[in-house]
């Protein structure tokens, strides 16, 4: 189950460590429709400048992606590596240089191997279709232990379009995206400006509600290719289908932000937090990620130890207006803390603790506004893969 | 060495495990004048806001402490336990219970156990003398691995008094304090105003610069006891000594803040942060903090990888402003970084990055504001003692 008119090819440049594809290329066979989702670091990897530039004119027809560098922190140089990368495909697949993006993920600050990488591009465009989308997601992981895709059919009277999506992540993943990569294409038309609104706000619900680590990459990027293959005429926010598009974008974006959570480095817990009856939107938000950073949070749902005090900690210096003698905490359903105190019910709840999903929920009661984060627990794993991960 | 007119006791009332000593009282043979500073979290334990009531009048005579449980999240029984504590404490001394300061630090959220408290303080109260100041120290931990003491002599003409401090850190520490608690006794005559500014001065340039996980705490109190047993004129800001003594006291708080972050939990490096050329001083340290708390960060430190790329990550999200192409990062005294890209000196770096003291110095070289901030690295042994804190 493949959106139509979509070709892909992989190939092994020696970027990564020998035997691992590190190299993969998109290809639409006609130019699609683009809308794309970047980064707010400020320090932005060259093929992210790049992207941004190209995303204006909200058409494209290739993405090449490599793993196991960045390109980022590369100065001049790393900004030409990322028009080179583009132009060796545009020359390539004979296209305008203008329709091929760019996205590399890995390590930060180490020059690319243009040698390698200029060398397997003109195999990588001829062997387009042999391999599978499946095989794209595999060749972008960097410390991903499984590819990541998630496909939704989508029916349009007597037609029925996809929409599929594959992404990696692993660690640096904190609100406004991190490292992560991601790309979602369709066979669907879509309205420029539609496709533009309705994925931000897809990433907004999706992708800026996980954090791994607190840590925001560089690099991370969301691109959408909607090529039209389907013939369908372009969906708009005011067609008929818009509803089912809609709805079964944002399913793909959050079923792709759940699976980045549940791989996060040495994670053995998938954690989500919602934060009930806050004075503010942002009081909600501020709540409810200050819990989810606390590394003693995080440590004390790896050792299933009911510690609620972190939580209260967590939520007394978030910035949100917090008032601990109104404040309930459950942990899966068990209350732990009713008006700030403990309620006696640290059995039932550390037996809560003992599964590998989570949920905290906490009950600010003082206004009617909620945020929901998902996030995973911190353990020796995180701190091994991390600190051996360029020996 | 000891400030004259201050008698110390501890006891062991089983808060903590077994054969570890818990309670402590601090005593000063005089009515002193107090100074206090403490925790901005919203969530603050009993005794902190019972002690900012107390401080208030500027005066005190005793300090009773305990470890193993934070009297914090305890609701009504909680603040009428850390009354109860400074009445007992007021009762066996026969002083006023408005002399009396209560600190606690330990596990967060559990009801304190009184019936053992109040069995130990009358024992507390005739022993004291028997205890030194290193007991008291001892006696305050909680995972900290040593106590911490700093003292100096302060030469006023033909006499000499003595700046005593002692603290409790280890785990939850950030910028505001944290779970530290800290005792500075003094048997110099201090002018209160005087000792007011200058310890808020000398906190925020000591223990509100140093980091351990982000995460802060809903104890943390610093309290100043000067008791006059030297018998000096009050010490003010236009005395000939001030800037003597208040040297002094930066100098106990700063060495104090020092023996905290080489102590944090799990740490085996001591990590010096200083930014600058920052645009402001506020930018310097939001740019200083977020690379002090960076996960990434502190894991590389740990496994001597000089991967400065994620110094420009959290440079890049610190929300300070920062062009990549003007930021210069050293490692110990290694340049890795310049304009924004690498030097090609990973080796020599990595060879810095093997020493117990790491110093990061990172030049923004946009304006003229620095910043310094002390923190650990990130280790096995940090999750290893949180996830098993309360087991």
């Amino acid at each position: 189950m493949i959106p139509k008119g979509f070709l892909f090819s992989t190939a092994e440049a020696a970027i990564k460590k020998p035997g691992r594809k590190d190299l993969a290329l998109i290809y639409s066979e006609t130019e699609a429709d683009m809308a794309g989702a970047f980064t707010t670091n400020r320090v932005k990897a060259a093929p992210v400048k790049l992207d941004i530039r190209k995303i204006k004119s909200g058409k494209g027809q290739a993405i090449v992606i490599n793993s196991g560098n960045a390109n980022a922190c590369t100065g001049e140089k790393g900004l030409k590596d990322s028009g080179d990368m583009a132009r060796f495909v545009s020359d390539a697949l004979k296209i305008k240089s203008s329709l091929v993006y760019v996205c590399s993920t890995g390590v930060i600050g180490a020059p690319m191997p243009m040698h390698r990488i200029k060398a397997k591009i003109p195999a990588l465009a001829a062997n387009l279709g042999e391999s599978s989308l499946e095989d794209v997601a595999a060749a972008m992981m960097t410390t991903d232990t499984y590819p990541k895709i998630v496909k939704k059919r989508v029916r349009a009277g007597n037609k029925t379009g996809v929409i599929a999506g594959i992404c990696k992540g692993a660690g640096m993943i904190s609100p406004r995206m991190a490292t992560m990569l991601c790309f979602i294409l369709t066979d669907f038309a879509v309205d420029r400006k539609t496709m533009d609104r309705t994925l931000i706000d897809a990433v907004n619900r999706s992708f800026n509600r996980i954090t791994i680590d607190g840590d925001m990459s560089t690099n991370d990027t969301v691109l959408m290719m909607a090529n039209g293959a389907l013939g369908n005429r372009a969906i708009s926010e005011r067609s008929s289908l818009y509803p089912v598009f809609n709805k079964a974008l944002h399913e793909v974006l959050y079923a792709l932000s759940e699976l980045i959570v549940k791989d996060g480095e040495g994670a053995t817990k998938f954690i989500e937090i919602e934060v009930r009856g806050a004075g503010s939107k942002a009081d909600a938000e501020k709540a409810a990620f200050a819990v989810a950073n606390s590394n003693l949070v995080k440590t004390a749902m790896y050792g299933n130890d009911a510690n609620w005090g972190r939580i209260m900690a967590a939520l007394g210096y978030s910035g949100a207006i917090v008032r601990e003698d109104k404040t309930d905490i459950y942990l899966g359903k068990v209350r732990i803390a009713h008006k700030g105190a403990a309620t006696g019910t640290e059995k039932e709840a550390t037996r809560a603790l003992k599964k590998k999903d989570i949920r905290i929920m906490i009950d600010l009661h003082i206004g009617g506004h909620s945020a929901k984060v998902l996030t995973c627990d911190l353990t020796e794993d995180y701190i091994r893969v991390n600190a051996d991960y360029r020996t």
